[in-house]
């Protein structure tokens, strides 16, 4: 039995962990709270991300060490990869939690980007807009401020509390993502590109297959992410679509949200496939299976039984306490066509609320 | 979360923990060995199926109890359900532990079965040959003889330590089953009939759906004894196609070897319906999704690698030490058409030899 060891115990951890029950995989989490979502299913060592007794113990107990979010002790994680292999490697999350070293990333790989500056004062603005991101911390849209005209990042930056990147407003027509794996052979697979709509920064719905998206050029683009990083699991890229062009927003070391439909709608779930890569067997078939949407349950659980007696509809509960603005599960609904789907869809968000 | 008991912690009740997770559905297993499958998922209450303080303890910890084996203590579970709701209830649960009880309740449904005979000698047996079969505690083909001609059940029963029952070989053209469920408001839901393939006794293969079969006649049957039993749960009954009748050999009162298949080749797997039925859930659609078919892992753990290499191919293991004759995991592969099925199987079965 392969042990793979999670620095993180979220509910993506909870899902790789559902994973690797059936394959013989056992997973260990390091978590600094208590009772995390993945304990369900997993062991969990207690510890902070960065806690050199509790990787330890994640290096003694694991033959190979992941994360399941990018927010995680880098230097820890470098400690960590001295001792026992963790995939991705720790360059690769780094490059995630930080907006300045990502977009030079993606662009030194050939993805195009947003524009975007980061020095001192910078009065004119981007000519349709400006962003203004925390390079590292921010996320599910904060640490983050919009400007239009000219903008002081310095000034930003003392409001946001650090250094901060601008980047130019991207008039999109909407927001999708793809997500790939490659293996410790070098194989890679990519899942269908999938259009995600955000409220208040926050992931609310995927729905897979996005209609009409480029999906040789996404292909491509992530298989040149993945080979210039020699990269070694599931890695996802948000992108905006411009005038029928793809432009990476931001990547994520790890399985993505926008991924949790490929449990029921894909040939092989993000989760499998990223044990299946980071554990050297070989990838699986990231094919969809019929039309899939996903909706995140955020802050409120709604009744259950509603949503289990629409057909095709999946629940997933993540073990959370429901607060404001966290996603405490997810539903995916299927069908064969993509109009069953979105009337399924359709009767799930009014559930839903 | 609702919790729910499982008296037995093998495979099934590691697919059915499995199963609970994302639905908020924790389980709890009473089986008396240490470390059992469903351990990896489930709590473990150790004890023997009847011991008194164990059933105590489940009853304190469930909402509602059901089982994953027939060969049970039916007067602990019956004890248990003064205490807490015990779906499928005690009574369904003793007909199958007894081959005689189990005909007769068929024959009542108006059910047809193979012919049968109890009482003392029966020089004669019957015209196409007679099993004579333990009434209790025989599986997997054991407990039971083959005569030809002349039969003394008296001896027979002397030979093989209990009470038995002769029955009629049945001259069929192939083995196939059927699973539904029953839900608390009483609604059904039906699988596809399935083709079975045994060797020595021990499910080797199922095909999902079976070509041919008269699902119709199927439905009806299952539905009879669903309702004869006020049922709740997953039921499972393995019958004989006799020149394109379906005659009924034995019914499980759990989730079912021939309907693993069902976790990636149907809309809803067994597992999860069978949670569903006994939590008081709508059940879910248990349309096939494709053509699957599912190969048993017995004895011997083949290279999880080839199999993962196989397209359409899921692993399923079960934290079993590899010995004779034990089943140790399942894989299923499944595809858009049988033809691509086939091949797939075919591949399959190559590498588990």
């Amino acid at each position: 039995m392969t042990t793979v060891g999670i620095v993180g115990g979220g509910q993506l951890g909870r899902m790789l962990a559902l994973a690797g029950v059936p394959l013989g995989v056992r997973c260990v989490c390091l978590e600094p709270g208590a009772d995390p979502p993945a304990a369900a299913v997993a062991d969990v060592v207690r510890g902070a991300y960065g806690d050199r007794t509790a990787l330890g113990e994640l290096a003694r107990r694991c033959d190979v060490v992941t994360v399941e979010l990018e927010h995680v002790d880098v230097d820890g994680l470098a400690w960590l990869a001295e001792r026992v292999p963790v995939r991705p490697g720790p360059a690769a999350v780094a490059l995630a939690q930080d907006r300045l070293l990502e977009k030079q990333a993606l662009q030194d790989a050939g993805v195009a980007t947003a524009a975007f500056a980061t020095a001192g004062p910078s009065p004119r603005g981007f000519p349709g807009g400006t962003i203004v991101k925390r390079r590292t911390g921010g996320y599910d849209g904060r640490g983050q401020v919009r400007v239009d005209g000219p903008v002081d990042v310095g000034a930003v930056e003392a409001e946001l509390g650090g250094p901060c990147i601008a980047e130019a407003v991207v008039a999109f027509s909407r927001e999708v993502s793809v997500i790939a794996a490659r293996g410790l052979d070098g194989a890679v697979a990519c899942y269908p590109v999938v259009e995600n709509h955000h409220v208040g920064g926050i992931l609310r719905e995927t729905v897979a297959p996005a209609a009409g998206a480029d999906q040789v050029a996404a292909e491509q683009l992530v298989a040149n992410l993945l080979e210039a990083w020699s990269y070694v699991g599931v890695l996802a890229v948000e992108l905006f679509e411009v005038e029928g062009r793809l432009v990476a927003n931001e990547v994520a070391p790890r399985v993505h949200n926008s991924g949790h439909w490929t449990i029921e709608g894909a040939v092989t779930s993000q989760f499998e496939q990223h044990l299946r890569a980071i554990c050297g067997l070989p990838l699986g078939d990231p094919s969809p299976r019929g039309h899939s949407a996903m909706v995140n349950l955020i802050g409120v659980l709604p009744p259950v039984a509603d949503l289990l007696a629409v057909p095709g509809a999946h629940v997933h509960l993540y073990g959370k306490a429901p607060r404001p603005a966290r996603k405490i599960g997810h539903v995916t609904v299927h069908a064969s066509g993509p109009a069953e789907r979105d009337a399924r869809l359709a009767r799930v968000r009014e559930i839903v609320g």
